[in-house]
């Protein structure tokens, strides 16, 4: 069986859980506590060096990390992954799109206002929160005439930008100047085998 | 043929560069003065609304943002990508890496080097550097079993690591502890087809 290594505070591992869910695979979930230290542990990082979750161990031990890189190997043959080798660009270009300028500002200034550590990165606050609205600008403007992300339909490019973009607001981000990124945020929910993040 | 908007200085452009050149793919290079806003001007932002380079306009108009992303579209069925599917998602397990964990830190203390902003962004400055050293010291760990990071041999993987790590130096990163990844470096750069970043 898959073990994932996780934590239910982390949006990357929610990418994983909800495909995993919705894929319909069963597999064993390992909660770590982030603000305890527990990816970076020396058993841990002998698992995964970078220290991070999720990290998806297989069934013969290899061990695959990076959130995005998982969903890729996960959904490769499903019907969340296109077959045309554009759209497959295309969907990489979104996960690309959110692991450099959209994870950085929303997922971190979500994790700072969780962790009680938004004081002391105050100077940082304000440079964050304009590259975070810049990003959901920039989704908005996609999606005011595209249903989902790529290829018209539901794909790992829409789980890897709903996993921390339907939070948002924990770190402060108020989504109302964004409609018609409100709307696909409810065609995401709508999916079968939706999964919130607060489940396991 | 193939469109590249692209600057010399950008290591993210030099992937796709390198990796044409390797292929043996002609096109066309668009030299745009990141220093001088050209990819924030109307024009470009109606190209690519992240305002970035590199871009990659196919024959028939369509454009394609991100470095990883285009590389993985050039490189679909050719030598520098694998077929295996496990080894496919460790590709792009580095290559996430490469623009999380890597990109952040080496590419950005040296673009701070080259636009002469290093004095304005000092108090960022012990941080980054100490995450970029975390990043080449995963790289050596990784390099100290393996010629290459994935599959036993060069791949767009390799691309996307080589492109800021072999210039950390400019943004004053000392590569003298990492002999292993020293190593991999003259392994890079002895491929066929090789380009250097300076030239297009």
């Amino acid at each position: 069986m898959l073990r994932l290594y996780d934590s239910l505070v982390s949006g990357n591992g929610y990418k994983i859980r909800l495909l995993l869910h919705q894929l319909g695979v069963a597999f064993e979930r390992i909660e770590l506590d982030l603000g305890r230290g527990q990816t970076r542990t020396p058993e841990f990082l002998a698992k995964n060096p970078n220290g991070r979750i999720p990290l998806l161990e297989l069934e013969d031990g290899t061990m695959l990390a990076e959130s995005n890189a998982i969903q890729w190997y996960l959904a490769e043959g499903t019907r969340f992954l296109p077959e045309a080798r554009l759209e497959r660009a295309q969907v990489l270009q979104w996960m690309f799109f959110e692991q450099y300028s959209h994870e950085p500002y929303i997922a971190v200034l979500r994790a700072w206002s969780h962790f009680g550590s938004l004081d002391e990165h105050r100077a940082e606050i304000p440079e964050r929160r304009a590259r975070g609205e810049a990003a959901l600008a920039l989704m908005e403007g996609q999606l005011q005439s595209n249903d989902f992300f790529v290829a018209g339909r539901y794909t790992i490019a829409d789980i890897a930008l709903y996993a921390y973009t339907h939070v948002a607001g924990e770190g402060g981000f108020d989504l109302g100047p964004y409609p018609a990124l409100a709307a696909w945020l409810e065609r995401v929910r709508s999916q079968p085998g939706y999964l919130p993040i607060t489940e396991g």
